[in-house]
């Protein structure tokens, strides 16, 4: 056990960790490129990338409540996930453009007293998540605070022409999405109930903390969406799978008409539901981080497009179609009813 | 007096305040450009810029101690200042890069009962403090926690042969400044101080808070640095002069010797430190925050390089030489001594 200060940190574990990214160079379909020139070893002032080409480039933030978080205080997300959480929720954003995830800023800021073995798990967790997408976390900010406080920026880039935005959709496309939604949320439920039947196996419950711990950033989804000459807008569920359709409707200037009986629904989901006594579908669109993709793609695209997801193994469902309107609704077998599930709200 | 919920505060504060970045454009000596696609007002999962040609960019990202910053508690910075503040100190590493600053990602995490006023004071800040050096706020994360907690990534661009690292100080180079060092550690030590005498009057007061009120990032400094032919590195003071010209000669395996007599002092820095009874040299060389720029400049390029700078009315002393060596070290009269002040530690 040892709590060493910055520049040991630095030297010892941060450093080292990342002597292999200097190697990170991408490629784009129109021939540009971008090669990373100073990275985490080089403790410049920035990091830098060479970039050749016509290409678009996209960041963006997002912040992470360190120990406020409910699942890590309760000793279900380890330092090495929160670290994997912090990469993923960011390197989603960039899936969600259309863009090759490239590099990632992280900011760690611990309390002087964490163990060096803690710290180093953070930024583990956070090299492997950039691994598994193919970025490279190339700088930040380390330093000590009254508490864990995670945040970060991240890069990615893409063919001009291929930039998803979410105000792309168009009246008569469909619908798709990358996988279920609603377990995020479900294991949040039901791990912080008062109380109440265990109507999960540990098992069952791993399955869904899965998505806490290892957030997949729909890198390749966003890629195939990109090529796709159909797809027109796309955006990431971390506000919910109804927070999503609606930021869609509102920037697009649409509706979008969802079919009850195409959502796909995960049985462990559908119980957890049950044992709280909530419509399944309250869970299934409400607020939950699954860090899905939602996509609008013409109509005439989309077998091209789902034979090419089937063609690389990716899921993907078609679960509504973009209509007149400013809102979000569900067919219920004859009935169109509002969305269940509240968008998230983070102020709430 | 109100605290209206995140969606409100999007609405009706932050994107109007950034409805006029959209003109945002940036060209390169070399004709690569940088054009923004996407900002604030759009509110997508990232932000974008359209690239075109060969350019270097450059991003980090920086931490800011919200209300644990003693200035803002003291009540001698508003949340104006620490809106300034949070994208000053981001803007400099761009500018100790060479770089044109173009954009900057901020989080900005605020308790629940936050007055909308304080809160529209602190992205008025970031606005104003990005507007100073042309560059534009185009993302971040906005959201509750339970204190103030601001960060940020900024982003700049460069032509590639232009990128200035820590590591390119050459033997018998120049070493120049930007401006005088140790005030903002001065006025923090001051302000800070268990009694004592008033040395300063209020308006000299004022003069040393302005380093904390109003960062300036020395960006055209950045940028004369880039275009001058004998300039190869430069780093900025965010952890004090005697740390940056450790950290020059630390990444380029040189030493430095300064001349004391050449180092610019300024009067109410000697008075504090006479009040403190501190060799003066030990807070100009110390932990201060003063965001200058150090850079090592050619010999036979020193006085073009001087010129350029009066010509465009910018400030600039030449304080020593780069030697053969691995540290910083200070010529007072016939005596070299090791330099007063120690470099900042972030986790002391």
């Amino acid at each position: 056990m040892s709590a060493s200060n910055e520049p040991a940190k630095l030297a010892n574990i941060v450093v080292p960790m990342f002597a292999a990214e200097v190697a990170s160079r991408f490629h784009l379909a129109n021939g540009a490129s971008a090669n990373l020139v100073l990275g985490v070893a080089e403790q410049d002032d920035c990091a830098a990338y060479a970039m050749t080409g016509e290409q678009t480039i996209v960041f963006g933030s997002d912040y992470v409540r360190g120990p406020k978080f409910a699942l890590y205080e309760l000793g279900l997300l380890s330092n090495y996930d929160i670290g994997w959480y912090l990469a993923g929720a960011n390197l989603s954003d960039i899936a969600a453009m259309g863009a090759v995830p490239v590099g990632l800023l992280s900011i760690i800021r611990y309390p002087k007293d964490l163990d060096d073995a803690d710290f180093a798990d953070i930024v583990r967790g956070i090299r492997d998540c950039c691994a598994s997408v193919g970025a490279a976390n190339v700088g930040g900010d380390v330093g000590t605070a009254e508490r864990i406080i995670l945040s970060a920026s991240a890069f990615g880039v893409t063919e001009p022409d291929a930039l998803l935005r979410r105000s792309g959709a168009r009246l008569g496309q469909a619908v798709v999405v990358t996988g279920p939604t609603g377990l995020a949320g479900a294991v949040m439920k039901y791990c912080t109930r008062a109380g109440g039947e265990e109507v999960l196996t540990d098992a069952e419950r791993d399955q869904l903390l899965i998505k806490w711990r290892r957030v997949a950033p729909r890198a390749r989804h966003g890629r195939l969406f990109a090529a796709s000459r159909g797809v027109s807008a796309c955006i990431d569920t971390s506000d919910g799978l109804a927070g999503a359709l609606q930021s869609l409707c509102s920037a697009s200037g649409v509706g979008i008409t969802v079919d009850a009986a195409d959502i796909p629904v995960v049985s462990a989901v559908s119980r957890v539901a049950a044992a709280l006594a909530v419509d399944p579908f309250e869970v299934v669109f409400g607020d939950s981080v699954d860090f899905e993709l939602v996509a609008t793609v013409d109509m005439d695209c989309l077998d091209e497009l789902r034979q090419a997801a089937r063609d690389q193994d990716l899921p993907l469902d078609t679960i509504g179609v973009v209509t007149e309107g400013t809102r979000p609704v569900l067919q219920r077998g004859d009935h169109l009813v509002p969305l269940p599930g509240a968008p998230w709200i983070h102020s709430s």
